[in-house]
């Protein structure tokens, strides 16, 4: 029987960030993983940081080749009716920026500074279990290497994303959920080539939406919207590069560079929040307890605020002696997690062709384009949303 | 044979602003109304000026009443979750404001200052007809008295609202149309009670929207969401105002005054636009051309704005000898007209409720309400766009 203060369910980069956070912060823990390392190193993501994900990987001192090698991005450019017109994100927002840093990347960063410090982190983990979590005493039951073991501990942290076994370990009962799934999905290319712009293209076109987005300055990252049903096997190299031509604006298509395709994948697109993220000693975080569509790239920067006010209510729990800020936990995450859905489900909803809403839905889009582009006001609250709302105190 | 240099259809506020304002600029003009003077008093409609509003009635020399006896807004309050949070409309959009004064009361200021000018105005004209608008000598003929007139003219301006026989004049295949219909109708009560409030409450509630709106200190306008299916004679005053206070917060519950209704009517609530607003010689105006649903009143405020836009291109005509801005007044015209529509969909979207969206779209509800109410950027968004975003110049 191991012993910990927290035990961590997943090695994705929220339970990484968290482990390391706790770390920071002396209280001990063990990540619990069903994967191998490669293979979630071998995950394409999200690319796009907030500042507020910054803060958090240079509290957990692992920001360093973020800022080396990440791009800084101070605005984004909305195409539509064939022209581009960029929303300075940065002066719109005080200051603030993103980062373009591929979620692989925040990844490999974090397991190396675990690695380092000596933390354990279980990986290829069967048939794991949580027990106990509505007593002082919870513990996490898997198997390894034909060995049922059991790890005893303070608090169990779920952040095994949406599939995983520590939602589905809450009683049915408990849980309230809300869900909207959307009538397309993303086509997406990732290939070593240089992004087609410095920063990042949203196209709202008649063939449908298109995202050209970039992971470094040699390796792009792009999408258009397609069907539900479509299948990936449809979709050659060319044809996607086609498709996406024809969605672009006349520079843009001239300098578009192409190559072969390093992934190729189809996503679908979904809204979801379970509530609350706190079950007694189990606490939720990140996509284990709410999904974002990936428009406006919040899905990461949400799970690396949920860990950030989780360590610090841990913190504020050992050091203190007081759960009031863990009593706050929920509350506090799904205030912003809900904001961060509306930014998403709007954001989507305003850049992709929606068919059951007709040629009203599509002018009403465009409406909102030309007046969100040419009010300083409206272009000022897309700023906010994109570079992150604030994270508020306990 | 009549002759003028421009036939109005219409005598509603939007025709008889028209009138005004060409008589100012010394263009002569006819108004030719399906109705009698009395009926088109006795309709109840918006009671909120924007200042644009203001600004073409002191144009049109008829804005002393109004500047008297309405009443000055500097706020709307938005209820959600039991709560009022104020916008300070007045604040946030730079010192400008809305004017609560019935449409009636323009009406009858705007009825009073044409028949002092002598301009005529023909009531009670039956089967008018619109010819040969697309050459340069445009004819109206209608029947009164038993005789069959015509008026010929150089121009029609189409002032008469959605069912009015100007926009279907115009050939099917020239038009193109988008409608929108939402799934309930507001139940609107009218009476002569002191309003809860001294500024607009807008409600959004588990039980449905409701509006506290008001004519004058003394007069008071309220609306609640129902099924569209909903019939006016299954709903008795005290069931209307129980109704009302259910949707209301303590506060107001309390000092909520009831009394006898003037009027009580369902109103369905549609979005729809015709595109394009000028055929030839024939341009359309108003709610001949376009409907919003009355959440964030606009309809009146878009029908001045659109007469404004129109006096002003026939200045030009007569005064310049140029077309120029005639031919730019369609596309001027709809792109405000676009916005405003955006922004009644967007407000009747935020605040009613929909069942087909289910809890998610109720959630999302809640969390923009969260949000506008406590971002600068958001709440300033809401309050351009309802004290009316500016017009433009040719």
């Amino acid at each position: 029987m191991k012993k910990t203060q927290v035990a961590i369910i997943g090695a994705g980069p929220a339970g990484l960030l968290l482990g390391q956070l706790l770390h920071k912060a002396g209280i001990d823990n063990i990540i619990v993983e069903r994967q191998s390392g490669e293979y979630v190193l071998g995950r394409i993501r999200a690319g796009v940081l907030e500042q507020v994900t910054m803060d958090l990987l240079k509290q957990a001192g692992v920001d360093a080749r973020a800022h080396a090698e990440g791009l800084p991005h101070h605005g984004i450019e909305l195409l539509f009716k064939g022209a581009r017109h960029r929303i300075d994100l940065h002066g719109l927002s005080g200051g603030k920026q993103v980062t373009v840093y591929g979620q692989t990347e925040v990844t490999r960063d974090l397991m190396e500074a675990r690695k380092a410090e000596g933390r354990e982190t279980i990986y290829e983990a069967r048939d794991v279990s949580l027990h106990d979590f509505d007593s002082d005493r919870p513990r996490v039951r898997y198997v390894k290497d034909g060995a049922t073991h059991e790890i005893e501990c303070d608090f169990i942290a779920g952040c095994d994303g949406y599939h995983g076994v520590s939602r589905a370990s809450v009683p049915q009962q408990a849980l309230h959920t809300y869900e909207k799934v959307y009538p397309f999905g993303w086509l997406g290319v990732l290939a070593d080539v240089p992004p087609v712009s410095h920063e990042l293209i949203y196209a709202n076109t008649t063939r449908g939406f298109a995202l050209c987005s970039m992971r470094s300055t040699t390796r792009s990252r792009y999408y258009v919207q397609v069907p539900l049903e479509e299948k990936v096997e449809n979709w050659s190299d060319e044809a996607f590069w086609n498709e996406l031509r024809l969605r672009l604006d006349p520079e843009a298509r001239e300098h578009l560079v192409t190559g072969p395709s390093l992934e190729k994948s189809i996503a679908p697109l979904r809204s979801f929040v379970a509530e609350p993220m706190r079950f007694g000693r189990l606490m939720l975080a990140g996509d284990a307890a709410h999904i974002v569509p990936p428009t406006g790239a919040k899905g990461l920067n949400l799970a690396a605020a949920d860990v950030g006010y989780l360590a610090r209510a841990l913190e504020i729990f050992y050091g203190e002696k007081s759960s009031s800020a863990l009593d706050r936990y929920s509350d506090l995450c799904l205030r912003r997690v809900w904001k961060a859905e509306r930014f998403s489900w709007w954001f989507t909803s305003l850049m992709h062709r929606f068919p059951e809403t007709g040629e009203f839905g599509q002018k009403i889009q465009e409406a909102e384009l030309d007046y969100l582009v040419h009010s300083h006001a409206a272009s000022t609250s897309l700023a906010e949303n994109y570079v992150g709302l604030p994270v508020e105190d306990f």
